[in-house]
Order: structure tokens, then sequence, then C-alpha cells
């Protein structure tokens, strides 16, 4: 080190020649700069832009690593292992994370939900599923409309493709008319088009709370509220009027929160529907035919009854699919993730609902 | 008409001179567009910019416009009549709309907000307020912090003004260290911090949803997520940590999402505590000592004991006080908003829990 700092000193040229106002020096690695700070931020600084709205601890469960490596999740035999078979799992629905919908080049996005969806076709729901208990979900970049309803063409008649997706991010709620032609596919072959929770506020995606929130824990609480403005839109804008057969699945992104939001649109109907004529009927009566709801993370109050009340309330009969999130963090294990349900009602959260909606 | 039109056409000058390509022609008035219209957008038109996610059919109560003119809720001895008279009102929180959080200069904005005290103060809370009904909100514009700060210290001696007031508009969640100023000399002086809905997603203030929203409808139901949003951000910034006398209100920004937004965040801090060390309780263990809610707009489920079980999980009886919204649109009529109440829950709602906030 004292001999390149020689070095630097003492050239006569660097004293007296051109002086160059924007130079970049950049640490040999990342842990140069780590050994600078204190915890928690050693542990949390990944260097560069990335760990933006990461999980601060980790984002998968430690014990879902598969033993011959690669990352949790991505070996479908420890994973038939660990999920399915531990718990006597019928048929898991697969989706991705691409995070295409973020790139601000629409060609770009539009080409890795295309690669995510060979690939999945080739592993999951081809080599690995002989049974059929693997069912995939299509992912699109919903950036560009036109070319999501194209490679939902692509994918729609695949016995083992059941579903559409995309993020929650997104640069307009998605009721708006610009994202129609994607619904007209998904209607036109019955795939219903999932939200899963990401992207938001990143990339070319609005952040939906009034401005960026601080912490990780306050970002992901509040992934919920993006969620509740895209039903309000959907609703408003009379998709489901224009698209009697299209139906939405909002994934993991809480459950309680829907009797409030649709006491209260309901409420606001009976003085506003003026301005929304396409609707036919109360806001909140096309959830059962429109709208499912996967159940993980789900709320866990400290008196079991209150979540019961909730679940009455939202008619979860009908509404409410039993989800994992595995092998994530906050995975909700079907033995333990809900209190005691009335047997009718266990089944038709852990297996009808879903059984309907993806003809399984 | 004719006449004009031979002047410009028969012009030799105005034929073969100077080309000018930006001139603005204008309407004589609104109503020369508005007869190219169609209804509804005939009469919902008002010419410029105004009407941006106005009221589709009309913001007040059509009867609560004064027999001697002016516009609704501007003359006190008929809104004593209409509303405190009728109903029995000991006391009425009085919230001017000032919208002055919007404005991009700080100094206008705050210049509104000093106008709107020195007024409030004058009549309401001064020549009509002998007997002391009135108790006034200090308006600030909380996009210059300090000044805002100083705003309030300006009348925190003041017999009449309870409490401090600003939009739930905002460049950023209201848990902030910028805002800090504002909230030390609120929890300094024992005045309430209030947000009322408004101004979100105008002028300077983002939209605390995935993008515009399309209709009145869907921006006035999701207000209520602005709501949540900032109050996730007061609890997770251990802003009620930094300032143990500090207390926040949520005006008009609904009140049956409390609970499920509760379990959420009571259950994401279970696995993120480590993220903000600072909280030395569960997230809803600060809303007894540090959060009320008004209850207009009331959510009204069609089943009575829906809503009952609601206020229960929200700890109604510490946490809810009535309000009316007098002489808005979507008044709730203390005698009709709720539905049948215990007589002990109905005076924590209606008096007690207001006495004791504000002192009264």
């Amino acid at each position: 080190m004292s001999l390149q700092i020689d070095n630097v000193v003492e050239s006569t040229k660097s004293r007296s020649g051109i002086i160059d106002c924007d130079v970049h020096p950049y640490p040999k690695n990342t842990d140069e700069i780590r050994s600078y700070m204190k915890q928690p931020w050693r542990d949390r600084y990944s260097g560069g832009g990335r760990g933006f709205f990461g999980n601060p601890v980790h984002g998968s469960r430690l014990d879902a690593n598969p033993p011959h490596g690669g990352p949790a999740g991505s070996d479908p035999a420890f994973l038939q292992e660990q999920l399915l078979d531990k718990y006597g799992i019928a048929h898991a629905i697969l989706l991705p994370r691409a995070f295409c919908n973020l790139h601000p080049d629409p060609d770009f996005g539009t080409a890795i939900a295309a690669a995510f969806n060979d690939w999945l076709a080739d592993t999951w729901l081809g080599a690995y599923n002989a049974h059929g208990v693997f069912k995939g979900s299509i992912t699109i970049a919903h950036q560009d409309p036109l070319a999501a309803a194209r490679e939902i063409e692509r994918w729609a008649g695949h016995t083992h493709f059941v579903q559409v997706m995309t993020d929650s991010g997104a640069r307009a709620p998605f009721g708006q008319r610009h994202y129609l032609p994607i619904y007209e596919v998904c209607a036109k072959y019955g795939l219903p088009f999932a939200i899963h929770p990401g992207t938001d506020g990143m990339g070319i995606n609005i952040q939906p709370s009034p401005g960026y929130p601080t912490h990780y824990i306050e970002w992901h609480t509040c992934l919920s509220l993006g969620f509740q403005a895209h039903l309000v839109s959907f609703i408003t804008e009379g998709v489901f009027e224009r698209f009697p057969d299209f139906q939405v699945v909002l994934v993991e992104g809480g459950v309680s929160w829907l009797p409030a939001l649709m006491w209260r649109l309901d409420q606001e109907y009976k003085a506003l529907r003026y301005e929304v004529p396409w609707l036919k009927r109360r806001p909140s009566d096309y959830l059962r035919d429109h709208v499912r709801i996967s159940s993980q993370p789900l709320e866990r109050p400290d008196n079991d009854q209150y979540l019961l009340q909730m679940l009455e309330m939202m008619d979860a009969e009908h509404i409410l699919m039993f989800a994992s999130d595995y092998p994530h963090w906050d995975f909700d294990s079907p033995t333990r993730a809900f209190p005691r349900l009335p047997e009718s009602l266990r089944k038709r959260i852990f297996h009808d609902n879903a059984a309907e909606l993806y003809h399984l």
C-alpha cells in the first residue's frame, strides 16, 4: 500500500498537469465498505442499489435451502418432500418471481416474461410434472398490454398453465383502460388474472402510499393497500361488466381488510352511482363471481373469534383460498395458519374454492 | 359575428405577413364549451382545472345553504340551529378547509394557514363563541415544518384552539423525520395532530395509490388507504416513543379498517422488530395512548352485528369519537349513523373520548 501511495505523490506530472474533476474510485469489494460500518448496517449493506426494500432478516425460510444446493424453492424434489408430501398438498399453484414489470423498456420486460414462461413449461410444468401436481402462472409484463395479451395467447392451450400473473407494482390502478387487452384475453381463455405483491415503488412503478416508506416493515405492511386500490379500480371501472367471464385473484395481499373496504365502497356507491352507471350491482356483489383472495399471510389476532367473525363477514366460504407462500420467510403452514375452522368452511378454503376456480 | 369574420378574412396583412404559431383563443365563458357537451359532462364541466376529483353530485348537503346567503357552513347561527340545537351537541370541533398544503411555494402555504387561523380566531372562535361551544383546529402548511411549528406556537395559548390539523395529502408518510419539528411542538402544548382527507394527489402531493384513480368514487373510497399508510408510518418510525405526549387524530379516514391493519402490522413486527428497535411495545399497543379515530363516514354493513363486532375488535370504547362532517354530502347524523349501541359504549363514542382528548 505505501509503495502505491509514494508512486502517486512523487509523480511530477500528477502535480502540474491536467485536473480531472470527475473520477470514480471503487472499493475492491463490498466488504471494504462494510468494514467501516457498525451493525446492523454491516450485515444489511449489499453494495450498489441492491437490498432496496429487501427483507432485513432473510427472505426465505432458512430450512428451505435444498440439501444439494441452489436457492430455496429451486429443487422440485425437495419442495415435494418439504411441502407437498409433508402436508398432503394435491396441487401447488406456482408463481415465479420474474419482476419483469418494473423495467422501463417494455420489450425487455416482455422478453423476461417469455423466458420465465418457457423455463417454467420446460421444467416444473414439464419433466418434473408427470402427475400434474404443479399448475403454473403465465408471467406477463403488463407495461405493454398488447404484448402481454400475445404472450397469454401463446400459452393459453397449455394443460398446466392455469392463470395469468403480474406483480402489484404498477403505474396505474389495474382497472384502467389501457390494461383491457390483457383482460379480454384472460376472459376468452378462462384464465384468472392473479396479482402478487412486489415491485411497488420500484423501477417505473409508483409507490402506493403518500411517498416512499422508510422501512421494510412499513413497505411490506402497506403492500395490502395497493391491492385494495387495484380492487376498487377493477370494480368501479366496470371491468367485470365488460368481461363477464373475467376473474381476479389477489395473492398475498392480506385478507381481513376486505369487509371494511367493501362496506365503504358500497356506501359511496349509494351516493355516487351516477358517476359509474355501468355498474349493475353493488360493488361488493361482484366479489363472489369475479374475485378470489389467497390466505397467506393470514392475520392472526390474539382472539381467534375475531378472525372467525372476519371470515364470515368477507364470505370466506366462497372467496378465500389457502396459500402457503413457500419458501418465503412468512410461510403459512396448512396445519397452523388458521384457528380451528368448521369442517365445511375448512374444505372450501383449503380445496373447493381453488378447485372450482382452476378446474382441478 | 359575420362582420368580425369578414374583417379577419379581408385583411391583406393577415394573409401575407407574419405567421404566429402559438395563439390561444378563449371561450367567452364556460357555457360556450358546455353547450357542445352532452350530459353528464355538461353539468360537471366547470372550466379550466377546477373540478379535479370534485364530488360529481354535490359537495355539501343541499339543505345546508344558509337562508341569508353564503355557502353551506358559513353561518354560525344557522349551523347552531341545524346541527347543535337539533342534536344537542355541546361542542363542535371546527376544521376549516384551507387546502394550503398543496402549494409548491411553502411561504404561500404558510400565509394561507396563518390567514385561516386569524380568521377562525376572529370569527367562529371569537365573537360567535361566547359560550365556548366551538373549538378550533390550528391549520398548518406541513410542507414547511419549521414554519408550521412557529404557527402552532403562535396559537398554543388560545383557549379555543384544541388541536393542530392538516390534510392527508403529502409528499411523504407523516412519520418521517422532516416532520418531527411539528410533533415536538404539538407534544409540548398537548395539542393533538389531526389529519383530515384532502389534497391527495393534488398540487405537490403524491397520490397514495398505484397512480391516479379515474373516478371520484374511487379516489374518495381510497382516501382511507392514505390514512393507513400515515398511521403505519407514525408507529414504525417511533414517533410515539420519541414524543410520549404526542397524539394523532384520524378524521374522516374510515373506521373499520383498523383491526385488519393492526393485526397485519403486529404480525410483521413479530418477525421484523429487529428493523425498528425503538419500538417498546407491539404496534397496536400504541393506539390507546396515542391515536383517536373519528367516526364519519361510518361503514354500515347490511348486518349491524358485523359493525358491532368490528367496534369491539378496534377498541372503539377508547379510540372512536363521533363526528358528523357537517355540512358535507356524506354527513352522519348523531341519531342515524350508528346502530343501537350499549349505553356505556355510546357515551364514550359520543362524548367521553373527545372530552378526555380535548379537555372539554
